[in-house]
């Protein structure tokens, strides 16, 4: 078996509807143009206020694949 | 146009349902008392449990908005 | 009115709905086997991938609760 | 029951005694203009040193505080 | 001697020049109304980029100021 | 001479009366089930507040003890 | 209106001149080719010293861009 | 299939010959008497000095494994 | 000469023999498509553990090249 | 009126008394070396156990103090 | 070719002007008694406040140097 | 028996070998010229690159040694 090497990229998802919604958004856009999708981790969740009321959650994740060998 | 200068306040939102209705729970009580918000950041999620469930999600955040000139 | 001691341990839960989801988990299973939970801390939040999709959610967290006397 | 909100202000507190009383120096002020205190938490410990001697223990604090509905 | 007590603001400065101007102006706006100013610290340093050039410079800083006992 | 391998557990002493007594209570408690108890270390220093005074120091701590071979 | 991702890139810009201009050459850089940047976070200042001079300014910085839907 | 909750625990492992080995010594001690190890992360490497040489090498470890339904 | 502008990317290499073969597996990853390879840095240690031995030592590190004019 | 230069060490304190009685131990032995002393922060706080009871409280600090022009 | 040895001295350099003046006060000045300086990395930015401006930048820096054979 | 104070200095080990070697040489030139050496801690594990190979494994460590009274 093989000693896999991964790389890691830093996106930001945003969602007018929640905190796991961002995380999906940013996952299904990577899964567009990135293959052996393997794992992410939250690095840092915000959001953009407008009117008193929160306009969209932004949540910053890095988001790790296998490269193929 | 103006170099704008901000204010960051901290605040902690508590909720029963959950940790995206304490983030609005805190941003709705500062929309009470303060103008243009901009943005917030998470800065801790906790929780306080009682009988072996979860009674408050309990999420701490910067809130920024611009002072008036 | 006694200085109490309490202990906090760490414990990962997973779940293939959410973020809260994954935290009542991991608060749920304690509660099986520890007394006087108190409080939660959120460490890290991370996620497995699976075919292009979030497979499960993941978030460690501390939990205090209180040592009888 | 509600749902609280607390703000979390920022304090210094300064002491010729130690740690302990550069806390209590800073609670003290606080609490006579804020009501509802609740919680603070340690952020920095310094001091400032005079002739070769601690002159000043320094303690930054973060003071939580209820807000009233 | 007094123990003094310090409060520790938080703001962000924005300038279209640089860094340290940035910094200034938050210093100078909190000036504007806040008396016995004392030290700040960087806390971050951020940008907004406009048709790929740097359209402001962001430096989000605490400014620390003695309270009048 | 053996390669020693220690467990670290984490508790949060409390006490009415300061700091360093909210530590040694956490660790007097832990010496009543633990052997070989070796270091700890601080984590985090936080506080209760009620009436507007310190009603309790909370010091949360990690302890190492040796495990035997 | 959507809810856009982002991506954050890793970037160290560098100079002869100061901390500022180090951040202008990378984002400078890069402009040349990637559209749509919108902003950039300071992460770490350092400097290559040589003759007991500052040779060099290096500033490292992450630098958020839109992608396209 | 189940939403597993995980816990961990923090080991310090000791070596007279080197890091990965301090690792091992942890891992290896842990097995003896927890089920279903998983994962490490490395929080720490220390060591100790005798007689101007490296006497142990010391690696604080969280170690994570699945807790049985 | 010139200001030079490095692109840092993020890599976890794998290894069942230990730590420092991790690091030479994900550079020697790299290396096969990113040219001016000049620093990298460890960011994170874990490891995969299976029937109560390490099956994989994992480093996460950030690797910086230069960027051609 | 000069811009002054300083220089920061790192010292560990250690008492069998409390916390502050390290720091000041620390002061004491720095102040038999150095001249210009101007300011502390607290950087660790450990202790030794023996006996299950706490042998000696240590804390790591940083001392500067301003260099001769 | 050898494997060098670094020394890395901490440094806070001040200046009435700007951040990169107080940078450059603090390497002169290492210059004067230190040789073979090597790098920098900045660690801290702080200023002084007086009558309502900045009346000295301060920066912390770590200064690393190459230690003869 | 006495109340210790211990100094900690910050050195940069380098090896073309690995990791534990880099910190070895490190310890090893300090020995020249320290005595009463005590413990070190690893701060940051870097390398220098070159042609797509590992050229040096860097560690900076801080070591701590007892202060004579």
């Amino acid at each position: 078996m093989n000693d896999h090497v991964y790389k890691v990229i830093e996106l930001v998802g945003s969602s007018t509807i929640g905190t796991d919604d961002a995380i999906r958004n940013a996952i299904e856009r990577a899964a567009r143009t990135v293959k052996h999708l393997d794992w992410f981790e939250v690095v840092e969740q915000r959001g953009h206020l407008q009117d008193g009321k929160i306009a969209h959650y932004q949540v910053k994740l890095k988001v790790g694949f296998r490269l193929e060998d």
